[in-house]
């Protein structure tokens, strides 16, 4: 199975979306493709097309069955219950902004460690889950079976701290800082990044001007 | 012409990447695809392809001309040299990390204002521009021509506080909200999620595994 990157993350937001849904979920509430197309922007083409790029997607004829077509996009996701531990590395500004973030709720994903090279910040900051000096990064992550991390370490310490996590085994690094990764063999990186975010709206913007 | 999203996003970051070469940029200094391709893991097929999109992109024997890439990459994104002005609306833990972010030095974005419905905030905390209460949020933005806005609300605002920016003239928002957001009719939205990316490299994790 190959879902493109864009529709991939268009199914990721409809699934946070359908969870978002004021009305309560009934096993049998349904939802049509021009009812998602007014919540999300897209059109119903498109919906109709990634979702029926899902198995067992419980399209009916009065619309998707909201409770099947969610559990099809994390199967397809390959997303099961499990919890899958994260960790911020890098706790300046940003990186302690997300401390309390409360995003992670209702996810599989938890926060269990964060790391800074200041033991001050360590020792001060508040968190709901422990917090070590960079220095002990490797052996907590594997102690703690960590898998993924939000990278958010000063630009010039991103390589260095990317390497080094990807060199302990971790699976997934969410990019905050503005420094390009390069590849890595057991390692995948998502950048997110505010400039990039407002360059691609300003070219969309100069497209439709 | 019509470049691909995934295209445009790899532009973008290339653009960003020959902006952070160590080497001085003389203005003859060239980069083959296959240096980028060890610097982005990108491969070099889809380089020479994004870039071939580009007209007068500095493709020469050697390698492409880099000053030359570059301003063909703002050319296609049909950015000048003009100042843009943003806002971030919402200062509580994320908004008021952004407030320091360095990450807009050398870009044309510059940070005019921020709102808060906190007058308590908009008062007390540090920024380098002027903070008022969301109430002014319309005045201010019409007055100083501000374009772009960062959405840092609390999940419950963002639709509304969207709404209100769509209203008064904003051309983009960054959405850093869990929110879906509606379709504008003159305002292009870019979403910025950690949990989707965290989703996002999930999915990539289980196809590999």
């Amino acid at each position: 199975m190959s879902i493109s990157k864009p529709a991939l993350e268009r199914l990721i937001r409809l699934s946070r979306l359908l969870g978002q849904l004021d009305a309560p979920e009934t096993p049998e509430a349904v939802l049509s493709s021009a009812q998602m197309s007014r919540m999300t922007g897209w059109s119903g083409d498109t919906i109709r097309r990634d979702i029926s790029l899902l198995k067992d997607n419980g399209a009916t004829a009065a619309g998707y069955n909201i409770r099947l077509l969610r559990m099809a996009i994390r199967r397809e996701l390959g997303i099961g219950d499990e919890i899958r531990k994260c960790c911020i590395v890098g706790l300046g500004r940003l990186g302690s902004a997300l401390l309390g973030y409360e995003g992670f709720r209702g996810t599989v994903f938890e926060m269990a460690a964060g790391f800074d090279s200041n033991v001050n910040r360590t020792e001060i900051l508040n968190a709901p889950f422990p917090l070590y000096p960079t220095a002990h990064m490797e052996t907590v992550i594997s102690r703690e079976k960590i898998e993924y991390a939000v990278l958010a370490v000063p630009l010039q310490a991103a390589l260095y701290t990317a390497q080094r996590l990807a060199g302990c085994g971790i699976r997934g690094i969410v990019n905050f800082t503005p420094r390009v990764l390069p590849l890595f063999e057991h390692t995948e990186v998502e950048n997110v990044s505010t400039v990039e975010a407002l360059y691609s709206l300003a070219a969309r913007v100069s497209r439709i001007t």
